[in-house]
């Protein structure tokens, strides 16, 4: 089970697009931390996800939106500094296979600045997508993409051994 | 080498996104076929994108568009229907396999209607991202973000192989 956290998020169409996404890969938690842009709007970008966003839970604090889960997982773009513990980070591919079978909360940050070094202090992980060294920062909504699709892939293949 | 080819898109925010993107997944070769939206409007939504926009090569066909290449691979969210041979698909990470080493168009197709049969034709694969059975037309630039991910994680994994 995935639920997608979106703290403090600041554009309708990042929002929008999220809650689309989340129709793409069948996950069906969406918990959105105090929205900084007009979730209506965001409407217009969810194509067939409106319903997933109307569904959505909005909720005052990163702790309301991970309660119930059994692993959390925040994600930057700003990892493995040299010296820096709280930075050191996992690909998406081993973020998979650890959350696998596990209720993971995958939390997302701001456009603007990211995830705060206490609202990361609070997961498990770090997950960062290795991506040019030169602008390795994704557009929210992209970054939330690839984890989708890597932790379904992950799931899928489950699946086959199962009936193997 | 990876070539982005967009045909006919038809709005600014996924040519910017798309722009971002292949600065974010250190990709040269942006072509556009034909766009039907406006990309000055487009260099909005790209970041630090902007120069991959403003470099890319706009052309008025999709063989234009594939002069150059080795392999050439076709997008759809369609796939796999009974009976229907030219929608026999790969998934990404076969893609990314038979794609390495070589000069790769990854080609995908409007919004409204994605590619035509025609179009899908020229290709030499059809590569399709594993998705909600209810649900599996992701938006666009979301797509080619998931591709350039894969890309990368199979050339990073060649580079593994021949440092070792
Ligand atoms: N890679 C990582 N991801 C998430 N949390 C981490 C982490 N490495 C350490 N932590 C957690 O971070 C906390 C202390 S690290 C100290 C960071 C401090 N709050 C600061 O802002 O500088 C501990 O709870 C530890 O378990
Ligand atoms: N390479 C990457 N790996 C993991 N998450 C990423 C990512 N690029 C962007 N994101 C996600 O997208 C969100 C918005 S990008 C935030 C960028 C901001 N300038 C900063 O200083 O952090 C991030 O908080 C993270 O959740
Ligand atoms: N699941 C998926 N796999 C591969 N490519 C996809 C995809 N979902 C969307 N795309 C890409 O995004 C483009 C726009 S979506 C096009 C949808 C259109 N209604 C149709 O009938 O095809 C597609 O042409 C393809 O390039």
């Amino acid at each position: 089970m995935i639920r997608v956290v979106l703290v403090e998020p600041e554009g309708e169409y990042n929002v929008g697009f999220v809650a689309r996404l989340c129709r793409n890969f069948d996950v069906e938690q969406l918990y959105i931390v105090n929205p900084r842009c007009d979730l209506r709007s965001a409407l217009n970008f969810a194509a067939h996800g409106k319903e997933a966003l109307l569904k959505a839970q909005v909720v005052d604090t990163l702790s309301q939106a991970l309660e119930g889960v059994d692993l959390k997982m925040a994600t930057s773009s700003d990892a493995d500094n040299p010296g820096d513990i709280l930075r050191l980070s996992i690909p998406p591919w081993t973020a998979a296979e650890v959350g696998r079978g596990k209720r993971t909360a995958l939390i997302f940050g701001r456009e603007s600045v990211g995830l705060t070094r206490e609202e990361i202090s609070m997961a498990d992980f770090l997950l960062h997508i290795p991506a040019s060294k030169e602008y390795p920062v994704l557009n929210l909504s992209h970054a939330v993409s690839i984890l989708l699709y890597e932790f379904r892939r992950e799931a899928n293949r489950d699946q086959r051994n199962v009936n193997a």
